[in-house]
């Protein structure tokens, strides 16, 4: 299917937009803020420029989005279906099926996008989706509003850790400065986004704080959480996101490791690790992979089993590291 | 003393800045990102343009900012004396007396500024200092390079919470889109700064967690941290920042309230709220005052005593809230 995807440049994707009509944009499943940022931000940007739009997602939209949800309808027979932020027609969840094939236009900025669509526009050094979204409504003449900033800015901050990420470029910050310019809630925004939790996950995050353990010199922290911790906080995926990044931010620590119970006696292992330790190495020592600082792998056993396996694998990486640098001596 | 403080122009700074030499830059007392972002910014701004300068701190500089210090050193006789993000002379802390009356250049962004200084330049709408050291390098015609760049961008990120607060503008984000420019080494620095803490830190966030109840149909989080806690962590006044912030960063949560044992049977109390709760009016029920999102008391007793009394003040101004909406019903 790749052979018949047509790589779009900036003007002639402005050209495709402007010259079609009878939009549906596509956002992945469990969709944050940078698909639904760049839904809406579409959407708002082309009926400014008349155009009849509809957004469509698989999954519910969370709530904590609302302040950019454009929920007008208008009737109108689909004719112009475009993906925002979908790297893989896969991750369209249940709308897969219904819209394969049948993608007119992809929009994204993930490297690994694997050009499903009829026509793909990529700029892979954006930081977010929405930054292209704004370079696009820019590009077509649209007059930007502070519903359309709001909606940028989500993407461009959620996807950046608030600008604190590698990804982030001159260019990421210059958008940004343009969205404040137009009057955007960024201070409101990003509470929301980034100084609310949960009720239950504060009491899950109590409780994996609870389990940690410090080994190897503390160069080593270690949380769980087993399926009692998810039955007694009532957590949910989303209460979890983020816990194995908290193992690695402690002072002096190389290795962060979190155990999940995913069902009874069977762990689910995240490592992160700092350079030179490769978390990929480790795991691939217990059946599983992935990238140099972020891998995972699966552990049959109980708790105190599972934790001596990855333990042992951790042990063995150390004492790698240290005959490595003991010959620099 | 404040009348016969000259507030400088950009213009009339840079020509300050140009026809003096020999200078002496001044930290506030704790030092942070943006004090001594603002000074080694500076110092290496102004050593392009051939002058000598030297930074001096009346506390010693965290390690963590290791990454921009310039501890080059030139002899030379102090002639010019500045002061950078010092808001107030006593700030200074311990060589406010040594530099009383003699301070010939203030650069600040605070609103509260005291006007100690003979000339005052000051920026209050620049949501760091570093920025004002920014546009004042910028006028000067400096030659930015990267340890520019990564002194000014610590002070930018550090005093915005990474771009999330309020206090960001358009022009915060034009600035750092110009430090990436430059080269600005931001993922790490972010890593430094916002993702790595102490292990010390971790367990008093335990014990914190550990000690959370919630009140009021949950419209309150309370949180206490006593002596026991602080000697069995081991946490240091640093380890200690931002606790009152982790009170109110819970959903649906209008009123958080951290109690700090200052000592035996002393309860520093700090009160954070949501609109429309007022923080000072809450705690000036028990003799103490502050913002309206953020105040503090002390209560004498023990811990239980300490909880009723505030728990007493917050119950009275939510009934109030509660009986202000019935009006409305």
């Amino acid at each position: 299917m790749s052979s018949s995807c047509e790589i779009l440049t900036l003007a002639s994707l402005c050209e495709f937009l402007k010259s079609h009509d009878n939009y549906v944009v596509l956002t992945h499943a469990n969709p944050d803020g940078d698909t639904l940022g760049s839904a809406y931000g579409l959407k708002l940007g082309l009926k400014k420029l008349g155009k009849k739009v509809q957004v469509v997602c698989c999954d519910e939209i969370p709530r904590k989005y609302d302040y950019f949800i454009d929920d007008s309808e208008c009737d109108f027979i689909p004719e112009t279906v475009v993906a925002v932020d979908v790297a893989d027609i896969k991750l369209l969840g249940d709308l897969y099926e219904r819209f394969e094939g049948r993608i007119d236009l992809n929009i994204d900025h993930h490297i690994s996008n694997t050009r499903y669509a009829k026509r793909l526009y990529l700029d892979s050094d954006a930081a977010a989706a929405t930054q292209c979204i704004y370079e696009i409504l820019d590009e077509l003449g649209v007059e930007f509003d502070r519903s359309i900033a709001n909606a940028l800015y989500t993407g461009l901050s959620t996807d950046t850790g608030c600008f604190k990420y590698n990804n982030v470029t001159a260019k990421t910050h210059e958008i940004a400065s343009k969205l404040y310019e137009i009057g955007v809630d960024a201070g409101e925004i990003n509470r929301i986004m980034f100084d609310t939790k949960s009720k239950s996950r504060v009491k899950m995050e109590t409780m994996v704080l609870n389990s940690a353990e410090f080994h190897f010199d503390d160069r080593l922290m270690l949380m769980s959480i087993t399926l009692e911790t998810q039955r007694k906080t009532g957590c949910t995926k989303t209460d979890m996101e983020g816990v194995p990044a908290m193992s690695r931010s402690v002072e002096g620590v190389l290795v962060g490791v979190t155990l999940k119970e995913t069902r009874e006696n069977e762990f689910k292992i995240s490592v992160r690790t700092y350079d030179p330790l490769d978390a990929s190495a480790i795991c691939s020592k217990l059946g599983g992979g992935g990238h140099k600082a972020a891998a995972g792998c699966t552990v049959l056993g109980t708790l105190q089993e599972a934790k001596a396996k990855i333990l042992a694998a951790v042990k063995e990486a150390l004492e790698e590291l240290d005959e490595g640098s003991d010959t620099f001596k």
